[in-house]
Parts: C-alpha cells; sequence; structure tokens
C-alpha cells in the first residue's frame, strides 16, 4: 500500500480520465469524487473500483459523453435518464438538482433511471450536507441477495443514504440492505477472519460466519433477516416506479454488466423552516445524548489522517491509473 | 377472544370516543383507525391499545380536542405542532396533508412536532396508497434500545413506513429498528416459545433468543446490529430537526409518558411523472419476480377473513370498550 499526497492522486486521476476521453470539467470532478472516497477510507468503492470502471468504460458499457436528461416533471419532483453515463457524475448531479429544488420548494426529489453504479454511496449525502441540506438516497441494485426464506438470488441490497449538515463533522449515514458487502466479505477472507456476527448462509443453507462459505452460496444475509429483504424490495419499487427505469430483476446479474439501474435522491431545506443553526445543533445534541460512534465520524477521521499523511492506495491500482494517465 | 362485526366494532369505539368528550368526526375518524388496525390484525397496535389510550386521555396527557396547526412552511414543506394531540389523528392529518402537497408539487414532506403515539405505523402507509401515492414516513420514540456496544438505553426504535399503491393489494412496509417489538416480545414469552432468531441482550451481556431475558434487560437489538442503530438516530435526528420537535433523548421515557414525539410525512405522485397505472403494473413485476410474500400482503388476507368472521378482540377490552360507550 503506498500513500499518494491527496492532490496528486486527485490530478493523476483526473489525468488517466482525460486520456480516457472524458472532457475537462467532467474529468475533475470524477477524478475528485473517487479521490475523496479513497481520502474518506472507504478503500472499497474509492481507488478501487477504478479498474473496474476503466474495463466498463472500454467495454462501452458506461458512456462517458453522455449527461442526465430531464424526461418528466412536476413542480419539485423530476425524472430524469441517466443515458447510461458515468454513474457517480450522474449521481454528482442529481443531488445537485434534488438540492436546487429544495432550495426553490423546501423538499426536492430527483428520480434517475438508467444510469451506472454511484460507487460510494455516501458521497452524495456528504453533498447534501456540504451545501447545507439533509440528504437520503438510495439506489437498487443487480440481483445479490435472496429474499428471506429463499435460496434464489432475486433482490438488490440497495444502499440506502442519510445526511444532516453539522460543518465540519456532518452526520453521513450508508447502510447497504445485506448485512456485509461482497467487498466486505473478501477483505474478512482475505485477512483469515470470521465475520462478528452472521453474515450469510452456506451452501449448505446453515447461517454462518465464515466469509469464504457466503461467497461461494451468494447468499449473503438481508440486515434483520425478514426486514431487511422488505426495505430492499420497497426501495427497488420506489426507485423503478419513480424514475421510469429498471427494477433489479431486470439488471443483468454479472457485476461488470451492471447498467442502467435506478436511483432517488431527495433533498430538504432546514433553513426553509427555522434558525439556519438549528439543524447542526440538535445532531450535536442528539450525537451527545447517544454517546457513541456517529455515522460519519470514521470517515471525518480518515479524511484527516489520510490528508496528513497521504492516502493509502494499492499499488497495482496505483501503477494501472499512472500507466492510463501517461506518467508510468 | 371474541370475533366482533367490523361495523359494531368501529361504532362501539366511536361511541367510547364520544362519552370521553371527543367531537363527533373526530370520534369516527378516530374509531375507523383503530378498528382497521385491528381488522388488519395488527393486534398489538389495534384494540388491544386502547386501554393505554383511555388511561393516557384521562391522566392527560393527550388533548382529545387539539389539532395540529402549521407553524412554518416552504412549498412543498410544511411544519406543523401536533399540540399533543391525538395520535392517530394527528397523523393521519399530516399524512393527508403530505399527499395535498404531493399532488401539487409532486412531492410533499410534511414535519409534524409534539404529537403521540399513532398507534400502527402501516396506517398512513396504507392512507397513501389508497390515495394513489407512495408513501413514507416514520416516528421516533422514548429510548427503548441501547446503541450498539453500549448497555445504556438512548435510541427508540423508530419505525419506518413505506407504501406503493397496487389496488387493491398495495405493498406496505413497515419496520420498527428494533428486531422485535415490545409487543412481539411479550407474545413470543406468553406462548412459551423462544425468538427464531437473537432478539437482544441478557442482563450479562449476551445475545439471546430468550423474550423475558430480554424484557428484563431491555437490551433489544437493533435490526442488522450497529446498522439499525445507525438508522435509528438517522431518523431521529431528520424527525427532530423538520418538526423543530423533541428528539428521543428528550421524551420521557415511562411508556404511558411518552408525549411530545416528531414524525415526518412524505408522499410522491407516481401520476404526476407517467402513466398512472404503471406504479401499480411495476409494484405487481417486483413481486412477481421475487416470488414470496410481500410487505402488505398478510394484513390484506387477514382484512378479509376478519370482514368476514369478525374482528378478533381481547374480552377484557371488549368489555371495557363497551363499558364506556355505555352498552354494557
Amino acid at each position: 500500500m503506498l500513500r499518494v499526497p491527496y492532490g496528486e492522486l486527485e490530478q493523476t486521476v483526473a489525468g488517466a480520465l482525460r486520456r480516457l476521453g472524458f472532457a475537462e470539467e467532467r474529468a475533475q470532478l470524477c477524478a475528485r469524487l473517487f479521490a475523496e472516497t479513497t481520502r474518506d477510507g472507504v478503500y472499497t468503492h474509492g481507488m478501487n473500483r477504478f479498474p473496474r470502471f476503466v474495463r466498463m468504460i472500454r467495454a462501452g458499457r458506461i458512456d462517458i459523453h453522455a449527461s442526465p436528461v430531464l424526461t418528466a416533471s412536476h413542480g419539485a419532483l423530476e425524472r430524469w435518464d441517466g443515458r447510461r453515463g458515468v454513474g457517480n457524475l450522474n449521481a454528482h448531479h442529481s443531488m445537485g438538482r434534488a438540492i436546487e429544488l429544495a432550495g426553490l420548494h423546501g423538499v426536492g426529489a430527483v428520480a434517475l433511471a438508467d444510469t451506472n453504479h454511484w460507487m460510494r454511496a455516501g458521497t452524495y449525502g456528504w453533498q447534501a450536507a456540504e451545501a447545507g441540506f439533509i440528504g437520503v438516497c438510495w439506489t437498487n441494485t443487480l440481483p445479490n441477495m435472496p429474499p428471506w426464506g429463499s435460496s434464489q438470488i432475486r433482490l438488490g441490497n440497495n444502499p440506502i443514504v442519510f445526511a444532516v449538515p453539522r460543518p465540519p463533522a456532518h452526520i453521513v449515514f450508508d447502510m447497504a440492505m445485506s448485512q456485509f458487502s461482497y467487498g466486505a466479505l473478501a477483505a474478512y477472507r482475505e485477512r483469515g477472519e470470521q465475520l462478528p456476527v452472521d453474515g450469510g448462509f452456506d451452501t449448505a443453507g446453515r447461517l454462518t460466519r465464515d466469509p469464504a462459505a457466503i461467497e461461494e452460496s451468494q447468499r449473503v444475509l438481508p440486515v434483520g433477516y425478514w426486514k431487511g429483504a422488505g426495505l430492499a424490495m420497497m426501495l427497488d419499487m420506489i426507485a423503478a416506479i419513480l424514475s421510469g427505469g429498471l427494477a433489479t430483476h431486470q439488471i443483468p446479474v454479472e457485476p461488470e454488466r451492471e447498467v442502467g439501474i435506478s436511483q432517488i435522491f431527495l433533498a430538504f431545506d432546514p433553513a426553509a423552516l427555522g434558525p439556519a443553526d438549528a439543524a447542526a445543533k440538535m445532531a450535536g445534541s442528539i450525537v451527545a445524548s447517544v454517546d457513541s460512534h456517529y455515522p460519519g465520524q470514521r470517515a471525518f477521521e480518515l479524511r484527516a489522517e489520510n490528508l496528513a499523511l497521504g492516502v493509502p492506495v494499492d499499488e497495482a491500482v496505483w501503477r494501472e491509473v499512472r500507466e492510463i494517465a501517461g506518467g508510468a
């Protein structure tokens, strides 16, 4: 693992994206979103995803020139078509538009069809909170989780994000409907560790803490058993209905062919109803009362550490990025 | 357990509420919401709650004459003060207003402060779906759940509801952030059964399936361990911030003193963006693809059964209701 200064990381990724054909402004933003995710310690969804992202661009599954277009609207609710563009750019645009709508109407809702993987879900929560808005967003995914009581992989793990502004240490909660992501399972397996709690079923249908057994069966456990399975179904349903896009069962199962997904972005303007600092005060009071780690705390702390020491990047990934950028 | 014809149940409850001082229209609506909850088989939150509801009215903790008042608004986002009125009437009013706002703006959001227990959470999801709207709502509660890794009871179990219209069998999902409600724990204990999965910690801090041990420790397990604890904190935070009302740590811990809670009601108009039947079609397609029970199915089926056979009501509860109504 290397430690790369943040600025060098972001600029090298931007250079690679330009070489891949991205327009200047889009290269800068996309690079920032990848680099910030790694800077914040969400290693599974930052630079470690970059090689797959490049393969999907080269395979023609992500259109690097496509921007979302508005396809229907009614006041504070809009439907956009992501045109199979770059997932993090599309999602950033959509939360940005939800924030604009919330500025006008108090609340804003954007439903985005036909988009691609947004990488770190929390990115768009941080985006809302940085702008002073409460943000809620979720995505559907390819089928990667069984309904409760079934061995068939029919549900997505459909991450959802809730964010509350409290500058500079915003409260950002990001939760997939599986107890552990496949990235987390792989990380436990590579460290030779068992999961701290049951994470899925083995191929014989027994609950297990063995990450490799779950990777083999693909029967990850929904959060809260039947509850997470039900919630995943609802999030898929609302995303597909409001966006007019695809539901999980219509999305290809292979990760590198997971395209055309559906997402929801909601923003609320707390300053529209009361004093501008009321949200931060209440958030602080709740965090103090609960007296435990708060969502987003780890990202905030790792951000400071990684800005000071350099951002940890896998050596092979870094070599690939630099090669694409023409700097190797 | 008696089986009472639905019409008789609703009218007897309405009579009892009139005797308690409710105005005619409010008695009718409040009675319907209690009776429908029991009709739909959600026995823990229907008539079985009625005696406690009456005690809280008699103790002056619920103001049966108070209606919510608008205290701040900005377009599609409104803040209302529930004035410690009747919880289910306040919540029904708020989802009704969110639906009106969604009719005007595509999406509507109502934040309700200073209200009381809304009884069945799903009621307001069914309300949105019956009106043809997607509904999302949640409430905070008194502290009844520990943060992950703590033995202190600092979080509410803050139920959330997602509803999608698909007439007549709407999809309505209703989930508290604890793996089991205290009502469910009591039901398992009374049947002499263990829980099907771990439901909390015993007083020694060990995960357990023994409902009595969890009732004793009060350390119920959050859905998905750390995940449900984080989600509960976010729902509390957003409800308290947008409503300007109380957060969980500011709400009295004793159930019969749980007053002044905060709630959020969101409605989305799917017909504002596309064909009116698109929501129902997509919901049906997802339900078919998942090939398991869908959220709301059990309520829909029990409703038909209880309308045909009479609604099951506990004998002692029924005697009390009839006594209050003056019919005993």
